[in-house]
């Protein structure tokens, strides 16, 4: 009802830019994005880190060779056009070791999964 | 509320044989069924194109040396006995240079993702 | 509306790990959590089978490197403190031989795909 709740775990290119697609597609038609980062989609997000995937099968090594948008690109303009939210996950945070000012500009910043389940509560929430 | 809408995009053996066991079992109890094909999951509905997929594990490797029904036989069944309907991302059709023609005959047609999150705008969404 | 679904295929440490923290925090914050062990995942609740998952990627290894909580002790205690259930998939059961005698404490019983799906109508599916 509330928005669309997405939860990008993979570092696959494919999921990675499948997720992205989603957010803008659903931020730039309207809806309420929240995009919660962690486990390995989490170091993309990192200050510096860099944005290239690999590739789990032939259709993430075509995108990488044909000049598609990358996904990173792609969670750029959901957030910029549509409004979407990023937010990183504290746990991946302090696993890590992260602090919240070595994340990108994209992030809005650091959120427990707690309060994310919370928020998404009744919600559409997928899973890449 | 409207249906069960699942996205595949993995191309190993096990997530496809759990999402055509889910399209099948939704749509032969009479819940409508969309199935979004892309990514990995996109060259096995290419006419001609091979069907097995390779295993992720234990589990993948065991079901391709019994005689379990296939992913692809699975889905077949979802169509015919349960009017479950596949479409193929236009986007991995694109990317990949292939035409609806080209297509196997239990895909329905080519989708946009922007038609297929309105379609399931509410509804339950699943991510393979 | 009625809790929350979450099906575990992947054999992977890091889908494991989020999926059980998942679990975890919505029963202990009072939602009624239903848990489908299938594919690769499945092996792990098998009675006497090891409880280390394999890592995706850096994220899993470092997890494994640190004193993290490892997913199988999350779902424990999402059972124990959340009341949180956990089930097997029976036709995993029945490709891998395994008996209900034979899994682990934590899990309540085998349940069909057809059930499972029919007792998440409406609900929240995530898909691990």
């Amino acid at each position: 009802m509330s928005g669309l709740f997405i939860v990008c775990l993979s570092g696959q290119r494919e999921k990675l830019q499948f997720a992205a697609m989603t957010a803008s597609v659903a931020a730039v038609s309207g809806t309420e994005v929240s995009v919660f980062i962690s486990m390995n989609a989490f170091p993309f997000f990192i200050r510096g880190h860099g944005k290239e995937a690999s590739a789990e099968g032939a259709m993430g090594e075509i995108m990488a060779q044909k000049n598609v948008l990358s996904f990173y690109q792609i969670f750029e303009q959901a957030v910029e056009l549509g409004d979407a939210k990023v937010y990183a996950c504290s746990m991946a945070m302090d696993i890590m070791e992260v602090k919240e000012t070595e994340l990108e500009g994209i992030v809005s910043g650091a959120m427990g999964l707690t309060r994310f389940l919370s928020d998404a509560e009744g919600a559409q929430i997928l899973i890449f």
